[in-house]
């Protein structure tokens, strides 16, 4: 099959294609419109480089070609990895009118995209994202960043790329913990926006364990029009754009209390969700039935329904005030009214929010 | 005397008043409308906090305000310090919704304006340029950034403050070869923009010369107005803002030849509109009583209207091939067609730049 869909992200002049479909990395008619002049760096990490760095370095044998690559792994989104990036720029004379593209998952994306914001103030770059997390959430909406010693994604920029060319021929290789952790956003997108979705979601979920590639084309493409559709309407994130932190203020507790790299984003925020699920239950908001079903849906797609039972209650508690949504000493999270209608919400009865822990934690 | 001047910098949802006038640090209504939420980071260095970090302090007692200083000089201008100011904002658990306030010359408000950019992917900043070179210079165009050990200003950003705030008072304790660096930069406006600017200039480079307030800050707005007029047609660099590196090209070879720092900006880039000017009337663009105005005037501003002995013609040139201004081979140049006429141009006669080399070196 070679059906290719493409969602437009429409921000202006800052607007750009996501390109979904199969083994597109060979298609070098996707990627040369987008790139701008003759040099061309591409930045990978150690595991997905030796896989297929070569296929795009083939695709675009008519461009002056460098290469960059360092540890797989989130723990090296930080200052090291971007200053190299930069030597190497710089070493190589990469000039204003280049093009970066990112060959990998969140972590390279999120460092290239702001290596390219920010090397001589802002080069072009094109991401190609090679895990089904990234292909669904990394690759709409420009947040781009490091870490920080302090904190996770502190140092950043909004910058979008020229182009996103999502290719799910690379997430035949991806391993099965980390494809559920891609559906874990997915499912998300039909709990926050998209009751339809949820529903196709469930009637498809098992087609898309398989891998089958129409499946999985269209569960990526709806994903991105879900996503697009909300950060078109507030880039800055003021607004609705927080409705996708769904799961995500419990979810950074589980990450911080457990350690980064132990579970999984994805993992994590799919705990996340169901926690705000549970408390949306106790609100009144959601009856038994919608809540088993989306259960149901959570373990169709092997994800995790409750936190790690290593974290207490107090220590949960005393993470989620650390998280940057707090203000002013209310926790502001994202519930649910309905399938497909999440709220902002951080006026609920505290002791809601304390059951609902109690709940989940000793 | 009190009078205010205001310059709207239009630049749609990133625009912004620049405040010229005296003892303005001192009037919080200035601040209060352009500062989000209650969090306050005044950034300066070594030189200037002891000196007017107090007043500042004081118009925002109603502020939560912490302070963060570095050592003066543009070799601090680097990541280290960068790392130091977000770890400090971090430490201090600063917000999306905070302001910074950059108080200090160019290196001040470039890192502080880049840190702003890149603080949770974006807050909000205000600058108190605290030098002429900075009224006039980087208040307006939004370009942020820090040097990397492989060049000048190669990290960066472009980046828009809330409001900029230029206290002619705070020049009376500038320096005289900087207060003299700062008039390189108003004196370009009028060579490549504003001819009736550079007649004003030189009717009145004797009161500005002695810092009378009233011409001070007629001279600040009307720069002002000349770079907002160029930079508001070409935000990103693509076209006509290119014109504002008048003598920057000859200027950066200077300063790179004599180590950065032992020539002040101003100083090499005012060398260096002289060389461009040598050149425009080798060009026969030029006629000899142009030239003695323009050099006439360069005197009385106590500039230097030669490039340093101690550099020779071809060390100068492979300088200069080095700037990345340069495109594939060619060194693109600014030159003048006439005062107030400046044109991009790099399809000159080789032998003519060669000529104009000679001229000033052996």
């Amino acid at each position: 099959m070679n059906e290719t869909s493409i969602v437009e992200v429409d921000l202006d002049d800052r607007s750009y294609p996501i390109y979904i479909g199969d083994t597109l990395l060979a298609r070098k008619e996707l990627f040369e419109p987008h790139i701008v002049g003759n040099q061309v760096m591409i930045v990978s990490n150690s595991t997905i480089a030796p896989i297929y760095q070569d296929f795009l370095i083939e695709s675009l044998s008519s461009y002056q070609i460098n290469t960059f690559s360092f540890p797989d792994g989130e723990k090296f989104k930080n200052t090291d990895t971007l200053n190299s990036l930069y030597s190497n720029l710089l070493e190589n004379k990469f000039e204003r009118n280049c093009t970066i593209i990112a060959l990998g998952g969140g972590v390279v994306g999120d460092i290239v995209g702001f290596a390219a914001a920010t090397y001589l103030r802002g080069v072009n770059f094109i991401q190609v994202p090679t895990t089904l997390l990234s292909q669904v959430d990394s690759s709409v909406g420009g947040k781009t960043g490091i870490n920080h010693p302090l904190g996770k994604n502190m140092i950043g920029a909004f910058y979008q790329p020229q182009a996103v060319i999502a290719d799910i021929s690379v997430l035949r290789t991806l391993p099965e913990r980390e494809f559920s952790a891609g559906l874990a956003e997915i499912i998300k997108y039909g709990l926050i926006n998209d009751i339809k979705f949820f529903h196709w979601l469930e009637n498809t979920i098992e087609k898309i364990m398989d891998r089958d590639s129409f499946s999985l084309i269209q569960a990526i493409e709806r994903s991105c029009k879900n996503k697009t559709d909300i950060v078109e309407n507030d880039e800055k994130e003021i607004g609705k754009r927080a409705l996708l932190n769904l799961g995500h203020t419990f979810g950074h507790a589980i990450e911080t209390g457990m350690g980064y790299g132990e579970w999984l984003h994805g993992e994590a925020i799919s705990a996340g969700m169901i926690m705000a699920l549970e408390m949306s239950v106790r609100l009144g908001w959601i009856d038994q039935e919608i809540k088993q079903r989306i259960l149901t849906l959570f373990k169709s797609a092997n994800l995790p329904i409750e936190p790690p039972n290593s974290i207490n209650q107090d220590h949960f508690l005393s993470l989620m005030s650390h998280d940057k949504k707090v203000l002013d000493g209310n926790i502001r999270l994202i519930l649910l009214k309905n399938i497909g209608e999440a709220v902002i919400s951080d006026d609920y009865p505290q002791d809601v929010f304390l059951d609902t822990l109690g709940h989940f934690f000793n």
